[in-house]
C-alpha cells in the first residue's frame, strides 16, 4: 500500500505531542513524514526540521511557506495530510487556507477557540470535501470502541447516569511561571482561548461521553475554579449535565489533583447494566449486567466487536497504550483519504470529525457561560 | 471491665442491620445484649426476642413497654444504652422519651426526618446529658480516622477539591414492589422522610466528607432523580458543593448503578497532596504528596496516628471490615458512658454526635430544597 | 438458641490471637466465654482472666486446674467447648485429657508438633466422639467455600496447576531478639516444633490447597531457608508438589518478604477454567472460563453456592474480614456440638477436622525431610 | 539524524511479531525498513514484501538472496541492521553468515536451539565486532530499568528471594492442531528446539530475573509438564533456583493457565525492601522499604533513574506498552551501531547482548536436563 505524505505544522522537537503525532503516523506504515513548519518562529522551525531529518526543501519556516511550497508541487508529490499541532488560537487561521487548497487535515483539540471559527471550518470542510479529523485521541482506544459498540447493541439498556472524569495534577502549582512550555500557553487566554482545564482536557471528556453514549448534552450547570493564585483560566471544573434521553451525567475535570497522572475515566450506568473504563489501564473494560455479574473484557480477547478488533494490533496481554490509540486517528484519516480517492472500497472506522470539533467548542463556551452566571443552568442547543 | 447492658428497638431477626448492631456491640466484650422491642408489631417483637435468646422478662412488645419496663428496674440493672434501629420516621418519637429518662442512645441515620425534630433531640440531649451516638458507621473505619488525622496534620495542605461518591446498584429495579423489606420502607416517604438515596446513603457521604475534611458546607446545588418508574423518592443525586475554606466538592449518590456494591469513596485534594479511600477496600489509604510520590498506607502498618491504631484490632493484612468499623461506634459510646460515670479518665475517641445528626438532616433538607427549585444553588447556614 | 459455654487455654490478653478467638466466638451469639486458663504462668493467667471479666470461680491458674474444675461441675454447667490457643508444643498434652474427659475442642494450628502426637489425638477423638475443629481459619472465608464448590461442580474442569502462596514480611529482621512475644515462640524449635514459617503459615497454605482442590499431595520437593542470621527455623520455603490427579503445584511461604502483609493467595488452573483468590481482598473471587471470559464473583452477590451464602453475614459491598472467617470455624463447631446432642438435625458446614490436623503435621514433616535431604523429592503417603 | 536501513528475515505479514518489529523500528524515526526475505517460502516472501511496500529490488525470496543482494550493494546503501524473526531452528544458520559479512543483527529469542550454536554465534560476534541484540524485549520497559537501577543502588539491600512468573493461557487447548501458525511451530521440536513454554517464554523470565537482579543462576531443579495431550514439548514449568549471592528464586512458566493473558511478573525481596512489577501494567513499579512503607512509582514521574527516563517517551499517565519496550531494543541497537561508527560519543543504553542469548540457551538446556532426570538439581556453571 502506497504511503501517504504527511506534513506537520507545530509539534517541533521540544513539544511532547509532536513526537506522539509522528510516532502515531508511522506506526502502521501508512504515512511518511515529509514536510513541516514545526514551530512558531522561523528559526526554531528550521532547527526542528533539520533535527527530525526532513528533506531540505520541505523544511518550512512558516505555515504560509508550507502552504505555498506544497501547492506548487505536482499533485502527486504534495503532502496528502497536514497535521496542525499548534496552540489553539491559530488552528483556524492555519486550517482554513489549507482546507480551501484541498489538503486533508488532522487538527488538535479543541479544534478552534470560538464557535464562529468552528462554523467557518465546518463550512470549509463541507465545501472542499477534504477529510478532516480532530485529535480526540482517547476515542481511538479499542476498548472505548468496544464500550460504544456495547451501548449500541443494548447490552446495558437505556442509559441513566454517566460519570466522566478527567483528573490530572501537573498544574497543581504555578508551573507556568517557570517557563515550562506546555503549561505556559495552556493557561494563557490569548493562546488557549476561554477555557483552561475545560478546554485542554474537558473537551476530551465531553467527546468521550457523547461518542460512547451516542447521547447529546441538553443542559449543563458548571462550576469553574482557578485554584492556583494568579491563574487566569480555570484549572478545575465540576459540571452537572442532562442528556438527550433523560439521562443525567456528572463531568469533572481538574489539573490540580496532586497524585493524578492522566486519569480519564468513564462509567456508564444503564437500566440493563453498566460499563467502566479507565484510560490509565486502557486494555480492559468492565461490564456489569442486570443479573449482578461483573466481567472484565480484555482487548485482544474473545467476543469483541469488529471495530474493536480493527482498532487493536497486539494479542491480549501485550499492552497497547496512548500511541496506538492516537495511531487509530491517523489510520482512520488515511482510510478516509484512500476511500475518497477510490483506493479503498469501505472505511473501516471514522476519525472524530469537524462536527465533533464544533461540538467540543460549543461545550467549552456553554460551560464558561454557565460558570460566569454563577454556575447556573444553560440550555444546550447544538446539533450533531 | 464491667459490660454495659444494651437494649435494642427495631432490628429484629429479619433485619440485616440489627444483626450488625448486635455483632458490633459484643465484638469487644463491652456490651451484653439484654433487652429489646425488636419489631414494629408486638408479635414479631416477641418472636425476635425469643429467637435471639433474650431473657423472658426483657422481651418487650413495644418500645413503650421497654421504656416503662426498664425505668422500673433498679438503676444498676437498667439497660445502659438503647439502640434505635427502626425506620427513620419513628426515631424522634422513640429517642426523646428515652433521652428524657436518662438512657444513653445509639441512633441509626438519618437521625430524624426533619430539622425541627433534630433540634428537639439536640436540646433533649443537652438537657439530659446522656451520651448520644449516631450510626455514621463509615467514620469508624481506622483508615478514615487516619485520613482525618492526616488532614489535621497538614499533610495535604489546604483542601481545594473533594470528591465523595456513594454508589449502589441494589435499587436499579423496582425491588420495593416485591415485598423486599429493606427496599420497601426506604422508598416510602411516610417512613423514610423526604430523602430516598440522599437520605439513606447521601447522609453517610456528607458525614464522611465533613468529618474527614473538618470543613462545613456553605452552598449546594443538587440534581435529584427517581429513575425507577413510580418511585416516589430520589434514587440518584448529583450535587455540587462549596465548602467553608473556599474548597469545592462533588458529591454523588446513587442506588441505580448496576454493578456497584456499596461503593463509598472519598478523594481529597489539597495544595500539598491528596488522599483516597474506598469503603470496599477499607484497610488501605492512598496518600500522594506534592513531590509526586504515591504511597499506600495499611491499617496496622507503621507510622499511623494514635486514633487510627486505637480503632484497629488486627495486624496488618488481616482484613477488618464493616462490623469492626461499626463496633468502633459502639466502643466510643461505651467509653463515653464510662467516662460520664467516672470510670474512665479520658475518652480515646468520640462517636458521631447529635450535632452530626442535626447536620445530616439539614443536608437532606437543603438538597431536596435545591432539587425542587430546579437544581439551583441553596445557601447553607447550619452551624456545627 | 441456647448459647454454648466456651473455655479457653492460652490466648491471654497480650496475645493477638486470643482476642480474635473471643470475638469470633461471640459474633453470632452462639457462645459465651465463661472460663479460662489464659497464660503459661499462673500469675498471668489470673490477671488475664480478671481483665477479661471472667467469673472469679472460672479463672484458672493452669489448664490442669481448669480440667479438674470444669469436670467437677454438673454436666449442664460445664464448658461445652475448650479452645486451645497456646504455642504448638503443648497442644497435644492439653488436648488429650480434655478429649478423654469428653470436652469438645477447637485447636490452633499446626495441631501438634509430631505425627506420633497427631495420631494419638486422632485416635482419642475417634474414641471419645467429641467434636474437634482445627483453626485453619482461612478455609472459613465464604469465597474460599465458593472456590471449593466451583471446583466440585466442574466449573474449571480437571485441575492441572495450582499456585498457593503465603507471604509475610514481619520476620524479615530478627524481631525475636527484641522480646516480641509472637515472634519469640514461633522461631523457637522447643515451642514451635520443627517448622518455622512452614509450620506457622505453610500449613495454612497446604490446608487451603487441599481443601479447595479436594486433591491429595503425593510427592514434594522443598527448599527451606533461614535467611535471618541466627534463626534456627526456616523463614522461607519454596516447594514443588505433585497432586493425586496428576496436577502439579507450587507452594511458597515466606516471612521475610518486606512489604507483604498477610498475602495468602490461591490460583487454580483446570482444563476448563481457573480460579483466583487473595486473602487480603477476601470478598471477591475471580473465575475465568475456557471461552476466555473473566468474571469477578462477589460475596453476597448472585449465583453463589448455598455453603458460600451460609458462611456470609453481610450484603455485598459490606466488607467481611478475618474475624468473620474465623467465626465460621466457631459456628461450625457449635453446629457440630448441637447436632451431636440432637438439637440440630443437619450440620450446614464442617470445620477443619482432626484429620486435616493430622495431614498438616505430616506436611510439615515431609517438607522438613525433603529440605534436609537437599531439596529432593519425598513421596507422600498420608491418607485422609 | 540519518536513519539506519533495516532488513528483516521472517516476520511476514501473517506473523504478529513481524509487525511489532517494524513498528518498534520506526517509532523513534531511527530506522527505515528497506529490505526483507519475509517468509519461509519464496512465494510468501515476495507476497509479504509487496504487501508491505518494500522497494521491488529489495524484496528477496530467501535470506540467502538477501545476503547476496545486500552484500553486492555499495557499503553506504546496504542494510545496516538485519532482524531475524524466524522460528528458532534457523536463527543460527541465518545469523552466522550475516555476522561474518559484517551486518549488525537483531535476533529473536531464544537466540538459537543449542549451546553449541550459541557459542559459535558468540565467537562470530566477537570476531566480527558487529552489534548484536537479542529480543528480550521485556527488559526494554522503563520500569524494568528502574527496578534494575534500584537494585544496583542498594534500595532493597541484599536480595534474598525472587519470584518470577510468566503465565499465559493461549495453549491450554491443542491449538496447534487447528493450523494456528503461532502455535504450530512453538510446539514442534524440529522448529522450536528442546523447550516448549520454557523456550518460548521461560527464557524471557530468566532474562528478566538475571538482568534486574544482576545475579547468576547457580543451580536449578525443574519440573516440566506437557498437560495438553499429544503435545511433545513442555507447556508448563515449575523451577526452584539458587542464585549467586545465596538468594533463592522460584520461576514458573505456563501456557495452559486459562484466563492469564501475558502475565509476566517479577517480585524481588531483599533484606532492605522489595520490588514488584507486572508486564500487563508496565507503567508502574511498587517499592516497599524496610520501614514498612509501600510506594507506587510511575513511569514519567519524579525521582527515577536516568536510564529509566531515557527509555520513556510519554508523560506519566499516558500509557506506554509493549511496542515502546520493543522499540527500546531497536533504539539501543541503533545507538550501538552509531557509536561503533563514531557518530555517537556514548551509548545511553545497551540491548540484551549475544551473551544474554548464550545464557538463555544454557538455561533451557539445564532446565530440560533437570526435568528429564526427574526434577533433580542441576549445577549451573555458565559464566556471563
Amino acid at each position: 500500500m502506497q504511503k501517504l505524505k504527511l506534513g506537520m505544522i507545530g509539534g517541533g522537537n521540544d513539544a511532547f505531542i509532536g513526537a506522539v503525532h509522528r510516532a502515531a503516523a508511522v506506526l502502521d506504515a501508512r504515512f511518511e513524514f515529509v514536510a513541516g513548519a514545526l514551530s512558531s518562529t522561523p528559526e526554531r522551525s528550521l532547527a526542528s526540521g533539520h533535527a527530525l531529518g526532513l528533506p531540505e526543501d520541505r523544511i518550512y519556516a512558516t505555515w504560509k511557506d508550507m502552504l505555498e511550497g506544497e501547492r506548487r508541487r505536482p499533485e502527486n508529490e504534495r503532502v496528502d495530510v497536514v497535521s496542525i499541532v499548534t496552540p489553539n488560537n491559530v488552528h483556524a487561521e492555519i486550517a482554513l487556507p489549507f482546507i480551501d487548497a484541498g489538503f486533508n487535515i488532522i487538527c488538535e483539540k479543541p479544534m478552534v477557540t470560538t464557535s464562529a471559527e468552528a462554523a467557518k471550518l465546518a463550512a470549509a470542510v463541507e465545501r472542499s470535501g477534504v477529510v478532516f479529523g480532530v485529535c480526540y485521541n482517547y476515542s481511538g482506544y479499542p476498548m472505548v470502541k468496544e464500550a460504544a459498540a456495547l451501548v449500541r447493541s443494548g447490552a446495558i439498556g437505556n442509559i441513566r447516569k454517566v460519570f466522566v472524569e478527567y483528573h490530572q495534577g501537573w498544574l497543581a502549582d504555578n508551573l507556568e511561571t517557570t517557563g515550562q512550555k506546555q503549561a505556559s500557553w495552556r493557561v494563557d487566554p490569548a493562546r488557549a482561548g476561554i477555557g483552561g482545564a475545560i478546554g485542554d482536557i474537558g473537551t476530551h471528556a465531553e467527546n468521550l461521553l457523547t461518542t460512547v453514549t451516542g447521547l447529546r448534552i441538553e443542559a449543563l450547570c458548571a462550576d469553574l475554579t482557578s485554584f492556583v493564585p494568579d491563574r487566569r483560566l480555570d484549572d478545575d471544573a465540576s459540571i452537572l449535565l442532562r442528556l438527550s434521553n433523560g439521562a443525567k451525567a456528572v463531568l469533572t475535570v481538574s489539573q490540580i489533583c496532586i497524585g493524578e497522572e492522566n486519569n480519564l475515566s468513564l462509567r456508564i450506568h444503564g437500566d440493563g447494566g453498566s460499563l467502566a473504563w479507565r484510560q490509565e489501564e486502557p486494555n480492559h473494560l468492565t461490564i456489569c449486567r442486570a443479573d449482578g455479574s461483573r466481567q472484565i473484557l480484555a482487548r485482544g480477547g474473545p467476543g469483541l466487536a469488529p471495530e474493536t478488533n480493527h482498532a487493536s494490533r497486539l494479542p491480549t496481554g501485550h499492552p497497547e497504550g496512548f500511541i496506538e490509540a492516537f495511531a487509530n486517528i491517523y489510520r482512520a484519516v488515511a482510510d478516509g483519504v484512500l476511500h475518497k480517492r477510490g483506493a479503498l472500497a469501505t472505511i473501516p472506522s471514522m476519525p472524530p470529525t469537524v462536527h465533533d470539533g464544533v461540538q467540543g467548542v460549543a461545550f467549552i463556551e456553554k460551560v464558561v457561560q454557565s460558570a460566569k452566571a454563577g454556575a447556573t443552568w444553560v440550555q444546550y442547543h447544538t446539533t450533531q
